[in-house]
């Protein structure tokens, strides 16, 4: 088994039948009653335990990636750090390809220790969302120490957001927007010494959001060996033919995420909240991989 | 006295005569000899404590502000990231004004998160550095928290990489540059409701890099109310002239960072690592003040 984060994604995927990722982004306003009255205020961390915990257990054996956002873990300080930590050592334990959101940016030896503190050792997700604002040499880092170490990337290129359009789609004198530019430089980087793996995809891939479909086709064809990686399908308002603009042709090369929609789905009455996640975990993946070209 | 971030950045600066800002960027690599003798391996953190704390006495008496970057506190997990709070908390107890060099950014809910990681409650910086790459929505949380809390926000706009000319440089058909479109966005973002202090500065200041100063001079007056937070001075090789541009005519409305070339000052033969802390900040800041016009 190859060790190139595209490949062990790529045979990820294939086992659980789509190209999906659940968010993991915890919120105690939104938890069920039941988990709700666990809380304890002086320490409500616990409850955050529980609640990750149980979300990975439901959604393992239907999906084949996770994503926690280490935005709602460092609200709660460094025990938050910690359960995020923890979050990513259990799911890789239930054989889940983790991408840690955590869009961290910087450069030279900044940028360098975010990569170590994220991409290698025994606390490393497979593959880390980074933020690309400061050019290639802010990138740089973060891909060396991902290649090194079997891991990936996802650049920010173009984001779901309704304000991103009015930055990330300025074009210049000859009519290429500012993400093209992202984009080209990304599809170059991820070309680079040892980035493609054997099934010719890069461990450096691109966050490209499922809310711009025409966009989305267009980068396609500029980034042919990025892994997309895809929010905004569900309560973001993206369906499942909107996202499948960011797939190639032969329907691989991107990865649909849903956060709130699964991991806060309403159970049925008197059913645990967790049967609920499952099932939503289950209706997405079904969905997105419905809207694909059938895999040989 | 007044409790808006710019009025209290302006009357630390007045009481430490000049516009200067240490960063805290421990790395264990270039630490003083006798320090480097105490680290753990098994435990690094111990000695990175006693770095900072020792860094943030030795510069309290001269300078006005100080930033701890984040990254070199990840890179030790949980552990290291209870290490930064610790660190902001003294520094806050030291009477300095605190920037937390984060760079978070992301969208709605994710980036209220992080707003309330960083900018509310007990371990709260003054300020933390945003990244700016989402527009206008990706702000917003984070100057919300800010100015609810007294805080501010320094978003990124020009950095001091060579590689940021790519990207941030690029021009639309009418030769307008993607930063200065960024600029007007931060401008209009920071005058917003309750941004603006009694000293006419706004609590959403810019990230100018010092490395060029004609850019500076000409974002200086798209953003006449927005701080510059200005990185680039010593060892990335910008002079104080050059730091000068990012100041307003009256000498005003900058900060300038020095990292490296103060925590890392060579000290004499026989003294004491954290003298040459001491001397170094003086140096800096001296150095700093001289190129500005006397303050009234």
């Amino acid at each position: 088994m190859s060790n190139h984060f595209a490949d062990r994604l790529t045979e990820a995927v294939a086992a659980k039948g789509a190209p999906v990722c659940v968010g993991i982004d915890p919120n105690i306003e939104r938890f069920a009653p039941e988990l709700a009255r666990q809380i304890d205020p002086a320490e409500p961390v616990g409850a955050v335990r529980t609640f990750c915990m149980d979300v990975l257990e439901a959604v393992a054996p239907v999906v084949p990636v996770v994503k926690p956002q280490i935005a709602y873990f460092e609200v709660f300080g460094a025990a938050g750090v910690q359960l995020y930590f923890d979050v990513v050592a259990r799911a890789r334990e239930l054989g889940l390809i983790v991408i840690g959101d955590a869009k961290r940016g910087d450069i030279g030896s900044t940028a360098s220790a975010y990569a170590r503190a994220h991409l290698q050792g025994p606390d490393a997700v497979d593959a880390l969302t980074v933020n690309t604002y400061f050019g290639a040499d802010g990138l740089a880092p973060f891909v060396d120490v991902a290649r090194r170490n079997g891991r990936g990337v996802f650049a920010l290129v173009r984001t779901s957001n309704p304000s991103a359009a009015a930055l990330q789609d300025l074009t210049d004198d000859e009519g290429k927007a500012f993400y093209e530019h992202v984009a080209d430089h990304l599809a170059e980087i991820g070309r680079g010494e040892k980035c493609i793996g054997a099934g010719g995809l890069s461990c450096v891939g691109a966050v490209v959001g499922a809310t711009w479909p025409e966009q989305a086709s267009r980068l396609r064809e500029r980034m042919p060996e990025q892994i997309f990686l895809v929010p905004g399908y569900g309560a973001q308002g993206a369906s499942a033919e909107d996202c499948a603009a960011s797939f190639r042709p032969d329907g691989t090369g991107a990865i649909v995420n849903a956060s709130r929609s699964v991991i806060y789905a309403q159970p049925q009455p008197a059913a645990a909240w967790q049967d609920a996640v499952t099932a939503a975990a289950r209706a997405f993946a079904e969905d997105i991989a419905n809207a694909l070209p059938a895999q040989p």
